[in-house]
């Protein structure tokens, strides 16, 4: 008996039929919507309905609500900065270049100076490397506190209440109980909206001054401003030490230089050569905005914290790292070649820069050691300043193209132009040297010391390692435990640390 | 009236209906299909059934049948490289930079040198140039027969019948009415399959010494190959001035520059340094194999001779130019940026390397000037040979970066690097004059003369323009005609030259 006869029938049994297939319809349709949209779950893990407090430095607090954020965060204790050619971990570019200690002699780094690691190691290694000494007490040591402008979500917790000027007065150890967390969510987050906000003052002040106004940067432009706030050029200005970008006749490094020639200032008096001397920082947000990435509009948050997804969600991986370490998901977003071709592409630009800067630093520490030669000589303030100005621009347009993350790749005719102009510049001081020694009898080839090690440039230098090592032991033991109790019993008042 | 009751009266209307439709759309197809295949022309223009004459030297002959290639070919008489930038025609490029006359001093390029023009110029612009000289007999002149080599199809026509070394012997007024085509069709072609084939020598020669078979290249690297046969670097070798590639120990700067080392080769000694120098030729695509394009195996006919289409016709188009002439055809097959982006991309690369490039031809120019002051000085040839050989490897690498075609695009950073290895060289040889000089009493600095234009420098260097020019008129007055006169003369037994 066919439906229709029996429907013929039934005259009901046509509604029961139409209407049974609605609702049948309705649940697919139900059904097909949950597994094309997979919302659900980034609703629950993106609307911003948090309860974290403003200016909340612990970062475990923010992971209850942003786990898959969070756990990628804590990965940053694996370093992959070029781990493939030269291992991971602490990299002791010292003693894998000991031509560094020369040039910066008389300046802390010439006493310790590893590759950078992953941001959740920023606190541990300030404390521990040579460079901060041993103060035993608030008022003593090499740094100020600006050193901390950095390294902390605390950061601008403690500037909030006391603003930035107050902040980076003093010497670094008055700060050791305050900061405390490292790098993490706050510095770059809204905690009410997570929109990504700036958190330093100094990048604001640092626009305003150029007649910009940060706060109308896309969201594409924060996703590389956040990493500005630090991974940029600055100095310490004036008596306050106060943290300042030195962008005020341009981004490119000779406009940098001609803003510190201006003010004629250095970071500190070279110990052989006496020239007064900048330390670039690490203006890796400037060099890659002249690379072909940026000029295609990434940002560094496209190639340095991928999209990937877990389950239905969609989320950032906060593991920030070189890119290489996941090229599935960075470089293979864009482009079609093979693993092995891509990082091959990377590594021929960081080689044939890194010949370029070979041959710079070797004749910046000949300029060193025969600036040295030339005051024992007897030469005169006068007859030496040509030479010392040049070894100021050469070794600055050096540390500017190879202190960054990444320049030579992220703009490499940008750094190998950057480390030409430095060659020429070492090579007229050189040149100019030569005169000199000539004209006080030194006319044969000043020859250079044994700088085969690290160990034997430090001892060329005058540094007494021993003793910087040993006052650094006796700070850890003694200081930082005070730090971290003080800390940790400030922290109580923030209201209950999340279950680990 | 409805059809349906009109057939159903008449039924015979119905098959009429039927056959009618089948008709149309018989039709209707055949006529998509000609849209859509567009290749009826296709097969006429392509149709290898040519009575073209092997190595047949005059290209209007191929142009009956490719008239597309050959009157895109003709364009090559419009000269484009870098034209936006300043200005098209015949460049001088010792007037737009009279360094080049002191670093070219005793040798011919002092004299006369232009940026190149199109391939159809070639005959015309090597009688002209004042580097040929004026020579009135067949055996007088300073250039040697191998200097025809990559000017004209008449050249493997020649060579066909006398071989190789029996071409390059004699000097260059010997063959002057055997070389009168321009570098067109023969030169790359086979004239009965139109297939990509190597017409010189010295390149399957030089793949042979390097256990190379070249006859096994797929078409794609054929693209390049043929291009390979006259732009890429090559020496004239022993007394029979052989024309050779120097690949033996590879295609990189260094490389080669140790095969002439090995050699103790040089192309002349410098009228000022007395330097033992080396001439670089136009490694073109030696340096475009270690840029970006090709590693992404690109050929060279990718983008300077992109395909293009006539009516339903695709062809190669034959006007070999730089592609940013016609940036719609080439870089935008791949980049999806505006024109204006990519021009903007490719100048800022050309003029980063520019930057370099001026400092290094400043330093070597210092370099030449200082060297002879120190022989004036009295220095030896013991003493002076240090620099000499810094010097000679200076502008080796500065001549092997700048000398050919687009290289600072090619491959932006390779070129850079070879132009930082000038630098250090060039100061190199600086500093070892600094020394031979303070050590026969020259302390002070040796100051240029003035070069500010083409004649002072010439003046400055010994040439007697005049005369030289003087000479060339006679020569162009008196030989030429003769020579072209010879030639109509004896192609006259070619077969019948095509109605222009």
């Amino acid at each position: 008996m066919s439906i229709e006869s029996s429907v013929s029938r039934r005259p009901w049994l046509g509604w029961v039929l139409f209407l049974g297939t609605v609702v049948v319809v309705f649940l697919i349709g139900l059904f097909a919507s949950t597994i094309v949209e997979r919302r659900t779950e980034a609703l629950v893990a993106y609307t911003p309905s948090t309860d974290i407090a403003d200016r909340e430095p612990r970062n475990e607090v923010w992971g209850r609500y942003f786990p898959r954020e969070y756990q990628s965060y804590l990965r940053t204790r694996e370093t992959t900065f070029r781990s493939k050619h030269n291992g991971s971990g602490l990299v002791d570019a010292l003693a894998q270049d000991p031509n560094l200690v020369v040039l910066w002699a008389g300046y802390s780094f010439s006493k310790d100076y590893n590759q950078p690691r992953g941001h959740a190691w920023a606190v541990e290694d300030i404390r521990r490397t040579l460079r901060t000494g041993g103060p035993l007490d608030g008022k003593s040591g090499p740094m100020p506190n600006t050193c901390w402008s950095c390294k902390s979500p605390d950061v601008p917790r403690v500037m909030a209440e006391i603003g930035p000027a107050e902040f980076y007065r003093g010497t670094w150890a008055a700060r050791g109980a305050e900061i405390v967390n490292a790098i993490g969510c706050a510095d770059c987050h809204d905690p009410r909206t997570m929109n990504l906000r700036i958190s330093r003052p100094a990048l604001k002040e640092a626009f305003e001054r150029q007649g910009k106004d940060i706060t109308t940067a896309t969201h594409q432009e924060m996703r590389s401003l956040v990493c500005a706030q630090c991974h940029v050029e600055y100095y310490f200005k004036g008596a306050g030490n106060y943290l300042t970008h030195p962008w005020d006749k341009g981004l490119a490094v000779e406009d940098m230089e001609a803003y510190y020639d201006a003010y004629d200032f250095s970071d500190w008096t070279h110990g052989l050569s006496r020239a007064p001397m900048l330390k670039a920082q690490h203006p890796g947000w400037e060099l890659s905005r002249l690379g072909i990435h940026a000029q295609r509009g990434l940002a560094c948050a496209d190639c340095h914290m991928p999209y990937e997804t877990q389950g239905g969600v969609k989320y950032t991986n906060h593991h920030v790292q070189s890119p290489l370490a996941n090229i599935a998901t960075t470089c293979q977003v864009c482009h079609r070649e093979s693993e092995a071709v891509l990082m091959a592409n990377v590594y021929e630009r960081q080689d044939k820069n890194l010949e370029i800067r070979a041959a710079v630093e070797r004749e910046l520490v000949h300029a060193h050691v025969e600036a040295a030669r030339a005051w024992e000589a007897g030469a005169g303030e006068a007859e030496m300043k040509p030479a010392l100005t040049h070894i100021r621009h050469a070794q600055w347009r050096w540390d500017f193209a190879v202190a960054s993350h990444g320049a030579s790749f992220h703009a490499p005719l940008e750094v190998a132009r950057i480390l030409s102009s430095a060659l020429e510049k070492a090579f007229q001081a050189r040149l100019e040297l030569a005169r000199v020694l000539a004209a006080h009898g030194v006319t044969g080839p000043v020859l250079l010391p044994d700088l085969s090690t690290k160990e034997k440039a430090q001892r060329y230098v005058g540094l007494d390692m021993e003793a910087l090592r040993r006052e650094k032991q006796e700070f850890l033991e003694k200081v930082v435990p005070a730090w971290d109790r003080a800390a940790a019993e400030r922290e109580k008042g923030y209201g209950p640390r999340p279950p680990q």
